[in-house]
This record gives C-alpha cells, structure tokens and sequence, in this order.
C-alpha cells in the first residue's frame, strides 16, 4: 500500500462549518489519514510514494450511504410510477425469487461502480446471498455494513439466522477490515417478537449490529398499533431490540415518545428521502430528530425505488425536502446536509473511530471533487456549491482505505463495461425485455 | 448552415410515451427538422453535410427552462438558508443595485454555458438590462424569451416600460429569430392594477406575451387578499392581465376558482419545485392542474435560490415532489416529467409550434444523451432513466435552430474558461470574499 501525499486542494474536514482549509495537503500512510493541514504542514519525516495534485479540486470525507439493496440494482427502471404493495408483489418479489447467486454477485457489483462513481466510500446493504454481496464489495474497495435480510414470518425464517452466524464468521472484518456484518431482520410488520429477541441474541453473542426498516409507511404503523397496540419503534423496544446497536432505515412516521427513544438507545436513523418521495411514503421529520439529538445518515434506498445511487443528490434532496416541510427555509442548511451524508452516516453506522472526517488517524477515506465546471461558480460558497447544486460526474478521485478506487474518473478496481454488460444481459434473461 | 444528419440513436419524439424509435435517424435541413424515422426511413434525396454517430445515445427535444434570472447565476452561493425576504432586503437587492451592464451580460452567459452543459435549449428570462442579456442569448445559440422585470410601484416605473417598447423594436425576432420579448411586471405585489392595465395595453399593441411571478408565496397571497379581497389569481384577471398570453411562474397558492381561470384563459405556468422547496415557499398544485387542462412547464429560477440551472434535476424534483405531496407514486409518472421540460414548455412559452417535440418542421432544438453510464443500466425502461437517474453531465451534444452548441461537452459557442474567469472576477469585485 502506497504512501499517497494529496497536495493543492481545500480541504473540508468537516469537524466543523469553518474547517476549510485552502491550498491544504493529506498525507496517507498506509490504510489511514496521517496528517491533514495547509500547505507545508506535513511532517518533514513523510515520504510519500506519490502525490496527487488536488488543485482545483475539493477535498472530504467520502460519502456515507446508510441503506440500499445493492443487488436491487438489477432492477432499476424495471417497474416505477406504482403504489408500494403492488409494485412489490407483482413486479419486485416474483423477480427477486429467479434471483441466482451470480445475479447477486453482478447486481451488487454494479451498485460499488456507480457508488465509486458518485463518491461513496461505505454502505449499509441489506439484501440476501450475502455472500456473494461480500465477494464484490471485496473486489470493488468499497467499505460495507452488510445484513442478510430476513423475514420472520417466511418457513426459511431460522434457516436465515444460521445462515447470518455463518456470514459472521465468514465475513465480519473481513476484507481487510473494510466488511462488517450485521443481523438484518427486514421490519417490524414481517419480524414477530419472539423471533426479534433471537435476532438480538444473536447480535449480542457475535457482538454485532442491527440493521432494519422502521415506521416506513402509515399502513406499517397502523398494522402494528392494530396488532400490539404499540407505535413501530414502541414494538421494537418491547422486543428488545434496541439493547443491540440499531441503524433504523426511513423513520417517516414517529411520535415524540419515539423520537426520545430513538434519542435515548443512540438509534442510528437512515434518512431516504427521495425513495420517501417516490414511493409516496411520506417525509421524515429529519429536523425533529437532529434538534432531540438522534444520530442521523442519509440513504439511497435500492436502485430500484430510487433509481439511483447517488449520495450528492440524496444531500440536496434530504436539504430542500426539510425546508419545505418545515416551512422554514433555514431548516437543515448545507452544512447540515453534508454533515448527514459523512460524519453523521458513520456515526449511524457505529464507524464514527474510522470514517467520516478528515483528520489523522482516521481510515484514509476520501474524495476529490473536481470545482471547475460553470455550475459552481461564482465561488462564493464552497459548501452551499456542494449541496446545492453539484452532480457525482464531479467526483474525480476516491480513495478507500488508503486505496485509489477511481482516479480521473477511471474505476481501478474493476472493468466497468464487464459490469454493464453483465448486468443487461442478466437483466434481459431474467425480466424478458430490456 | 450545414445539414446535419444524426444517426443510431434511440429517439424520443415526445409526442406519445410509446415514441420511441431503435436505431432511429434525424434529418436537419438548415435550422429545421426534415424528417425522423428509423434508420433508412430518410428520403432518398436528402443530403447531410456531416453525419453525426447517435449509436448509444438518446435523441430527444431540448430542454425549456420556463423560468430564470439568468444574470442572478452571479449570485449563486451568496446567500443561502435564509428566509425570502431577509434574502432578497439584506442580501439580494443590495447587490443587485451595484450590478453594472457587463455584468448582467456575463452573468447571463454563465447561465447560458451551465444551460448548455445541462440540455437545455429554449428559456425564459426576467431580469433587467436585458440588451446585455440579449446579446448573451444571440452569442450562445441559444433560444430565449426576454422579459424585463417591472416594478410597478417604484420611481423607474415608466422609464422600465419604455425600455421594453425599445427591447421589443431592437430585439423582438432577433438572433435569426431565436430572441422573443415578453413583458415582465414582476408580481401582483409589485405591480398596481392601473399599472398591470398599461403593461397590458403595451403588450396588445406590441403583440408580445406577459412574464410575471403569481402565488409564489401565503405572504403574497395574505397581502393581495387585505389589500383587494381577491386571490392573485383574481387580482390579474380584474387586471386584463390575461388578455395577453400569460407565463405565470410559481402558481404555488391556488384554489379551485384559480386552477378554472389558469385553463380558461390557457395561462401558462412555469412550475419552479426546487426554488420553491430551497425557499420553503410550498408545493404547487402541479397534478391538480394538469387534469384541469392547464399548460405547465418546469423552471429552474434563478441559481440565487436554486443553485443550479439543471432541468434534468429539476425534472426529477418535479416527479418526487407531487408523488409526497400527493400520496400517490403514480402522480407525475416519468412521461408526464420529461412531456413538463419539452413540449410542456413549449406550449408555456407559446412556442409549440417551433420547439418541443422531434418531428418534421419543428425547429431543430435536440439534445444527444449519453447513454453509456453505469446509473443507465440495466435498460428496462429508458424514461424512467432519464428521469430519475440522470445528472446533466450525461448530455453530450446539443443543437439549436440547427446549430451544434456542444460536441463530446466541449461548447462551441463560447469560451468556457473565459466565462468562468469573468464572472469569478467580476463577483469577488462586487461582493468581497468569494
């Protein structure tokens, strides 16, 4: 693992609104950040292997995707415009069952690509075949928080927890440390209290997290108060399920009592804003949360409800939806946005040690943006630029773990026609035509 | 001129959602379409100058952005997060007062370059000076309707509507016809009815449409109702306002009386969803209004308050938004969004007889998108990408009134660096650090 000096860049640790550093330089040493200062700063002592020239470019934390379905990439486009239950159980589902290991393998490799191409540097996925999940975010560089799905209330229910103890052992700190795995039992309206507590005696035997979708939809929290007489996350708590560390998918519909809960466990909240939007499911009361102190990330959702995977739209849209919700335009401002799509996302994730910030001793982690395209100027503002109005074509290097995914936009770690092509006939074979 | 031949694209036409034509092949003859079909389907006698290869694009009409400020892309990241008229007392205005002609002209070619890189070919402006916005719009290509901004109730008010009779003799036709003047009282809040009746009586005997701000906010709509007891919907047509062709931007606040007057009197309104969530405005009534029958196009206001001018985006902000505020994913289906951004903004602009729909006589506006991304694929429905999966650095090739405006991204018409240069120069001199 090389020694990488990156000079000439501002730099935004993002400790902070005002930690921007101009003409600043990081300096890399193996797979964490070493130093990070303005030019000249560095250390006499550091040699690095080879620098990269950073000006005219930002420099941050690379981004944060708190919740996909990475496989699910594989059928984006493939139904849209459609209420959730129907598109679920005439178009998702009857797919996903034809699903074969290799699909999982490509669909998720397709999903690290435009990840790396947008400037994520770590996700959260929940989907299933994890195995085969692992094996491409292995390949791809990318750093993951992955969770087999599991529904348990379906026959295969125990067979799915065995088959989570297996992925531990296989997968959890692997690839090099970037792999993490936890327990993904899929909501509450699909996981019975009785199978939820052997869910959280799992994760506290393997000292693992919990990653679920809470209080998505009304129909969700009508189900469960129908049911238990209990809100989503009032149904959770009695289960037990928040004495594991939780990352909580959506959130849209939440009283105050679960807010202060949300508050009280340290639940990490996945914000989805544009999969909110699409799928009409409502808009989370992101403002509230922040102000009662919940750790907070943004996600994409799976491509399929989404239809991408771009962490620098989700920011502006999670930034413009709270204003007009809220009816207050200095609700969530910039640097809250690209706060929840970095150091937030970690801190959600329970990698707040590793990921997040740029500073020395943190995972070198981290990308570039390249600033000269006409819409980020006039330069006024580098942070309302980033939120506001920047594209993930702007994203010109990204670093993971002390390795250059992308440089220049070329993918280093894997051939991205192979991937397409792989994909679309997958695609083809699978849903007829496409 | 050349006659250009574009070959190997998938077409859009736009006229129908199942308009799409595999391996298609577009005639240009001068500055008008000739003929679209499938790939051998051109006349026999038909010669091209240049042929260009479409194979992996997407062919569609160009883009129309209803509504900007386009000199206010100066102002992009001044002042962000703030409420409507802190922003416009404390930061806007007193700005705007020190603004000098060449800044108004390269202010305007900003937009016009990020407007070209995003697919846009056809836009309506509002702002003042527009001689300098005029010859902006004439060295870039592109097509515009110029309105200046009148406020009826300041000193300059006579003075601004002479200086449109003047634009309108100067520029009304101008650019090979690609420049059309409108009239631009700039809200019912500004502009008193007396005042509104002579913009009218210029307008009828001019012949030129009318630009103005309507509903945009509850403040505007408080204020009218104490003031004249009428919505402002109401207040411009006790006006005569709409005796002239109307593009009515915003159109946030209506009631069902508004929506019937929009329809009947074939108003045209430019809804604006990213400004009004940046601004916390509120959500217009778009579904509502297309089943009454009224014209709707899509704007991206001014980079003040938006910060971008990409219609891509906005397209895609338009469709989300209506689905949450609805409560229904099938609002605004993907057609509906990409049908808002061409032909819809045509008609809007009066302009539907030259512009928005790929088809033999039209205008040749179109736009080449590049197909070969990992955010495109799998392929299984190509609106639905382009809706909500593209970013605007996807396009790559754009040709107004016949003319390539950009190839391979690189614009013809103008120097990018230049205009980058300019207007970084020109803002940190008006405003300080930047």
């Amino acid at each position: 693992m090389a020694n990488i000096l990156i000079q000439g860049a501002t730099i935004l640790t993002m400790e902070g609104p005002d930690q921007e550093i101009k003409d600043g330089e990081i300096a890399i040493q193996g797979n964490r950040i070493a130093a990070v200062g303005p030019r000249g700063s560095i250390a006499a002592d550091y040699r690095a292997d080879r620098v990269i020239n950073g000006s005219g470019m930002v420099a941050l934390p690379g981004l944060i995707n708190c919740h996909t379905h990475a496989a699910m990439t594989l059928l984006r486009s493939f139904a849209d415009d459609m209420p959730l239950m129907k598109w679920l159980s005439e178009k998702i589902w009857p797919v996903e069952d034809k699903l074969q290991p290799e699909d999982i393998y490509w669909g998720t490799m397709l999903c690290c690509l435009e990840m790396i191409k947008s400037g994520t540097t770590t996700f959260a996925d929940m989907y299933f075949q994890m195995d085969q999940a692992a094996a491409a975010v292995e390949k791809s560089g990318l750093r993951a928080c992955l969770s087999r799905g599991m529904i348990g209330n379906m026959p295969n229910a125990e067979q799915a927890l065995k088959d989570c103890v297996i992925l531990i052992k296989e997968w959890n700190g692997g690839a090099d440390g970037r792999i993490k795995v936890m327990l993904g039992p899929h909501a509450p309206y699909t996981c019975p209290p009785d199978y939820l507590r052997r869910v959280v005696e799992v994760a506290r035997v393997n000292q693992v997290g919990i990653h679920i979708h809470v209080a998505e939809t009304m129909d969700e929290v009508n189900q469960i108060k129908a049911n238990y007489n209990q809100t989503p996350v009032e149904y959770l708590h009695h289960a037990g399920v928040f004495e594991a560390p939780v990352l909580a998918a959506h959130c849209v519909y939440l009283d105050e009592a679960d807010i202060e809960m949300l508050a009280r466990y340290k639940v990490g909240v996945a914000h989805c804003p544009e999969s909110n939007m699409k799928l009409a499911s409502g808009i989370a009361p992101i403002t509230h949360l922040l102000e009662a102190g919940v750790n907070v990330g943004l996600g994409t959702d799976g491509a399929a409800s989404n239809n991408d995977l771009d962490m620098l739209a989700e920011m502006q849209s999670a930034a413009l939806l709270q204003k007009v919700a809220t009816g207050d335009p200095t609700a969530m401002p910039a640097f809250t946005a690209l706060s929840l799509a970095t150091a937030g996302g970690a801190r959600v994730l329970g990698l707040e040690r590793e990921t997040g910030l740029l500073k020395a001793g943190m995972k070198a982690d981290l990308i570039l943006i390249n600033l000269q395209r006409p819409h980020y100027y006039p330069l006024h503002n580098l942070i309302a630029n980033l939120v506001y109005a920047s594209q993930s074509a702007d994203v010109d290097t990204v670093i993971v773990d002390g390795e250059v995914l992308m440089e220049g936009r070329r993918v280093l770690t894997m051939d991205e026609d192979r991937v397409i092509w792989e994909t679309q006939q997958r695609a083809t074979q699978l849903f007829g035509r496409s």
